[in-house]
């Protein structure tokens, strides 16, 4: 039996495109021979529909789309994620695949478990599946299974409530393979994650997991396919990180393991590199700005940004004012003539002269520090802003997670922009995907990756005069964001005082009004800001 | 049977200060007699606790403090809303209702129904619970279900992941009266249908329906308060909207029934009076700052924060450029002295004037139309947030629904702001409120309300220039977000064409983007934008 697996990059709600790209590759599995055809979750929607899920004509326009494309099928067996609406109660939607052979829908395997946590939100749209079916096709017993309905079986204590091991009542029937169709968005070293997942499901059932994964970026989601076929044993294929690809299966062959496994810097930042292209693309814009500081952050959304774009279209703003250090000016020229990005220097020295002045008259009244900062930063986003509504260029923003968890930030200034390329990279991954990205030669000036952070908004300021230490601070940041940990289990672990952490939490959680109207930032974390955490601005919980 | 419905109004997190407000309602329910005290839904965390429900140490605090709690209790029975973690899998919470008698808790009701639909995400933190229970207190067989739980019996089609009816479950059981807690938040003419849901449920199982809702603001979310007393006949007593109160119901006392219905304006105006109050009062913040135009939006802003918080403790700016009219500046200054708030004049022609230059000279290039507009509005909010930084006062925002839908607002401009204040209000509701503000004496200016809108940015300018109508935009998008109408279906029922319809909507689509950075509004409809709609920016469904 040879399987195609069909790892596509949909556009969510182009169902025209989707549809167009399904039935290529349908076309493309039956010139390969192959006998099934299989797409990632939700792919002729593209995943996360979210609440275009709650629009009939949207629904029906899939259910048409989907009799076209089986109007396609021939001799193979093809299978599509789809949201199935029940025929006699069309609010009722299941997060299902299709079954189709010789022009026709058989049969629909829908998902069990609806996660609803993080940045998922399947409990919002979905009805819960029945059973696990195992389907014959071409003499085998092949078991259909949608993403989570595998993952519980690695976690069966993680959510709560869930009732059901969809893999464990899929033991009686012995299957002879299990496809899983995923939309499994990217976080640092998931894919990895994922293979032993789908080694443990291959071990209990005894027999080969073959699972088609989204790729592409939606939003802040990236997903990054690297779909697999994994044997009891071990891996034996995986498809390529970050791209579309089909990758043909043949069950028959004897198949030697192998391994996959990507260097975190590498992997990271081929993900950011997806969100920003795919953000753009799909939108149909070609052109970005940025402001460049002469710091390791905008260095690299700038990096970043060219080789999503093209260098030539993306335009790096440098914006002295007097607290800009000559390096930084030095850095912010070097950088951009490494990539090849057009670059202007508008220096803000006068206007933010002449509006200290103007405010000083007007307010009557001295400026406070943390007014005349916050004013250099907006008066560059005023600039930043006037470019991009000038040239149609989309600003992107250049804040990582650990200033943005601290507030370290001013609202409509620095934190302005399209897109949160990095916001969320801790400090300590920018630094060490800046210095992978110079490994082979100095893209990036290492006197930027090396020098110690400032925002350069007053006189020899650094961050370390207000902000801990970024180290300790990225290593509390994770505990507690990514495992929920409490202050005192952090303390514990980083042999540091509790109340130290517990003082850097208070200003996570005293932040939030900030990061409520920060730029929808690229995730790449297992918890990030701004996307999958819910978190009240006005409350009182402190330890 | 006496019961006191205790209508606090409680601060997330903050579970000190809830259990305090709630020992104080038992104590006061002592000295009234009430055999049983009523407490809101989740009334110890406050509602929506959201991610804190996920700390443990969060958790473990509360069920401290419900033991502090119940150990006051003595002969009463008292029923208090929380998150119960399952003894003996703490993950696993429950939105649950302590019963509580002679200082113990003698037993819990489960929340069957967790609404996951607009603002609500409760799947995404609770197990359903199993049954519908019945107690016996003072002889009398006493029914506990909590919000949502009632709601469904009334729309049975409309969830249709809600596969029971808690409230036909009881009728075996002839329950002698069902309490409920609630934290079912307000919007506009919802505290009416309260009433219709309670009654459905009293006829069904005739006997009297008591529900006790939260009252006060969290965020967005504005609860109404609006307890009730429902017999099988109809309403029997209603406690205060939008303020605690403390309502005692006796049982045995034969009563009429009577009438509550409110003027949707007033009702409207009392919830973003209390939202506006609670957002600073809950934040321990005093005094807030917005720019004042001389239109109607700004003109009505300014008029609830003056109630809310003191009109001494809001300052309006009003920054007249070139564009604009002397009826704004006259309007504006009338305004602010008929509020008796302090009012600054600011000019920008200045700052717009040397800015424009500077633009030119910088980016080589005439600076576009959208782009000179921008910049009046975005040097506003400079000045704004430069007063803001320097004194301390909140910023608050002054954009409609209307506005927002189409994207007619200037990102990091008129957007600005902490709090949407109207941003959940439709240009002719803002009109309307205005109106109703004005029905003794004249507070706004009635030029204000009845001139054309305009946003003053160039010569002559009208939103009628490039926006549909209001009248018809309004109509539109409350079918469109509230109904979840298909154009086809809206341009039927308002007599115009699909296309017409589609255009409107496609815009609303590809302005997503802007509401995304968009600040919090206070929701007073039944779908707003920036909280309870989760909708794709990148995204190509379009009709």
């Amino acid at each position: 039996m040879k399987i195609l697996i069909s790892q596509i990059n949909p556009i969510v709600g182009d169902l025209k495109y989707n549809s167009e790209l399904i039935i290529k590759s349908i076309d493309h599995g039956e010139k390969l021979g192959a006998d099934l055809v299989l797409f990632p979750e939700l792919a002729l929607t593209g995943y996360p529909p979210q609440d275009l899920l709650w629009q009939q004509e949207f629904i029906q326009a899939v259910e048409a789309k989907l009799e076209q494309i089986a109007a396609t099928v021939k001799e193979m067996t093809v299978v599509i994620g789809f949201p199935r609406a029940c025929p006699k109660s069309p609010r009722k939607l299941f997060n299902s695949a299709a079954i189709i052979e010789k022009g026709k829908i058989i049969g629909y395997a829908d998902k069990v478990l609806l996660p609803t946590y993080d940045v998922f939100n399947e409990q919002r749209y979905f009805n819960s599946g029945k059973s696990s079916h195992v389907w014959t096709i071409k003499g085998k017993k092949v078991a259909i299974l949608i993403c989570e309905d595998i993952w519980q079986h690695s976690y069966p204590e993680t959510f709560s409530n869930y009732h059901r091991d969809p893999v464990l009542e899929l033991k009686t029937s012995s299957p002879d393979i299990v496809l899983n169709l995923s939309a499994s968005p990217y976080f640092s070293q998931k894919p990895l994650h994922r293979q032993t997942v789908c080694l443990k499901v291959a071990k209990t059932l005894n027999c080969p997991v073959i699972l088609c994964n989204q790729v592409g970026a939606n939003d802040s989601l990236i997903f990054d396919g690297n779909s697999l076929y994994v044997g009891p044993k071990g891996l034996i294929k995986c498809a390529a990180a970050f791209k579309e690809e089909h990758l043909l299966i043949d069950l028959e062959k004897q198949e030697a393991n192998s391994k996959k496994e990507e260097l975190a810097e590498k992997e990271l930042y081929e993900a950011l590199v997806l969100g920003v292209r795919d953000y753009f693309l799909k939108q149909g814009l070609k052109t970005a700005c940025l402001g460049l500081s002469g710091g390791v952050d905008s260095a690299l959304v700038a990096t970043i940004a060219s080789e999503a774009l093209g260098p030539q279209n993306v335009t790096a703003l440098f914006m002295p004012s007097r607290f800009s250090s000559f390096q930084s000016a030095r850095d912010a020229k070097l950088l951009a003539a490494n990539l090849k990005m057009p670059f202007k220097i508008i220096e803000i020295e006068e206007a933010f002269h002449s509006f200290s002045l103007f405010l000083t008259s007007q307010l009557d009244q001295p400026l406070l520090e943390v007014t005349t900062e916050n004013l250099q930063a907006r008066i560059r986003a005023l600039l930043l802003m006037a470019f991009s509504n000038n040239s149609g260029a989309l600003l992107l923003a250049t804040g990582n997670k650990s200033e943005l968890s601290m507030g370290y930030a001013t609202l409509y200034g620095d934190m302005c922009g399209a897109l949160g390329v990095i916001g969320d990279l801790t400090k300590s991954q920018v630094v060490a995907i800046a210095k992978w990205i110079n490994r082979a030669k100095e893209i990036i000036p290492w006197y930027t990756i090396e020098r110690p952070p400032s925002a350069e908004l007053k006189e020899n300021q650094k961050d370390s005069d207000v902000l801990p230490d970024y180290k300790l601070l990225d290593a509390i940041l994770t505990f507690y964001m990514e495992k929920n940990c409490s202050a005192q289990t952090i303390a514990n672990m980083l042999g540091i005082s509790q109340v130290e952490v517990e003082q850097i939490i208070l200003r996570i959680h005293q932040t939030e009004y900030k990061r409520r109207q920060a730029p929808p930032a690229l995730k790449v974390s297992a918890k990030a800001f701004t996307i999958g955490r819910h978190f009240p601005i006005v409350q009182r919980w402190s330890y």
